[in-house]
């Protein structure tokens, strides 16, 4: 069948997280330069259509955590360093999304679908 | 409210096209290295939890034309020289999905929900 | 034979230009978003070993041009879209590169190298 | 002072180094797909100017002992699971590179510098 507009809003959601992770996935990464890259990360995604806001949080102890294990003082970005929220609208629909740990994983959820009556 | 499961598979369907879209924009690409991009993208994202199917044909009349009118001989990977489909399943739902271009804009779109009765 | 320290400076600088360049390729970008990309992308290569200083002007006038010729409102950042000059200093070595448009491609360069007597 | 040819040809080199970690780096990677991403690295790179040769091997051994470790069966593709060597040729001159895990760091290094007499 056809989709319905709540689908294609998860669906949207969907490729806003696929893109953030996979465009930013390898950054050369360190606690000094967290801040700049949460903060490209977020309003490179919001550009994208339908994407209303973007948070990204850097798990700094996490990062600090890997970077005292190795010998290099910087690491690559992946999804275990960061806490990320979105929000998306599509034909009035908003669907609210969220990257956190689920154990070793850093597991994309939609946390709630707000469709009009 | 919480998402129903087709509402999650297509989001699921979602995160894969951003990251196949994101994880391989920008690779240098020419007529001769195509079939090779094209293989890696599918499999990788094959990868992905809940992908069934992914086939990535490279518009090679399109490479084509955007290397006859630049200085080098190769371009770089964008979504105007790929068509992807794609499917997903969890929970028993099915999601189709693919991105062509609309315009000239290479548009991703859910073409089809199949979930059980 | 083996590289020589000026040899070896300028290939760590040629990382850092290949680095910055296909990890930020393909990345959404607007005027709006600009500054944040490029400061994302100076500080992410500045953690990389010997790299000293790294700068990136966004070609504004470039980027509208493009998003004026096109149906979406933002666009896909490539080389096109930025100036970027880096100072890599290795073993005493200093190496001066640049990249900048010559014609319609984007050439990385070396600019100056500086070698202790 | 201004760069010698074996010099740009070190820069090059460094070039397609940066571009084959940062353009893959974080692409969904499982046993199964090692070849096919493979393949399209060292294609993708042969594409760029004065590059004469790229070849890149998994180590699967790395890759199956990541796996093992953490409850997904596939990774992110990184320099930990590749040995790459290179050549580059830029005006007669050829520069042969390789990256190599040294301890826990992928190292990048120029092996040789042939320069004519």
């Amino acid at each position: 069948m056809d989709p319905t507009d709540p689908q294609v809003a998860c669906f949207e959601a969907g490729v806003k997280f696929g893109s953030l992770y996979h465009q930013f996935a390898g950054t050369p990464i360190s606690p000094d330069s967290a801040d700049s890259l949460a903060a490209a990360m977020a309003e490179a995604i919001e550009n994208q259509p339908h994407c209303e806001d973007v948070t990204v949080e850097i798990r700094e102890d996490a990062l600090r955590a890997e970077i005292e294990d190795q010998s290099a003082d910087y690491t690559e970005f992946t999804g275990r360093f960061a806490e990320v929220e979105m929000t998306v609208d599509y034909e009035g629909v908003a669907v609210e999304t969220s990257m956190r740990m689920d154990g070793d994983y850093p597991l994309m959820a939609v946390d709630d679908v707000d469709a009009p009556e």
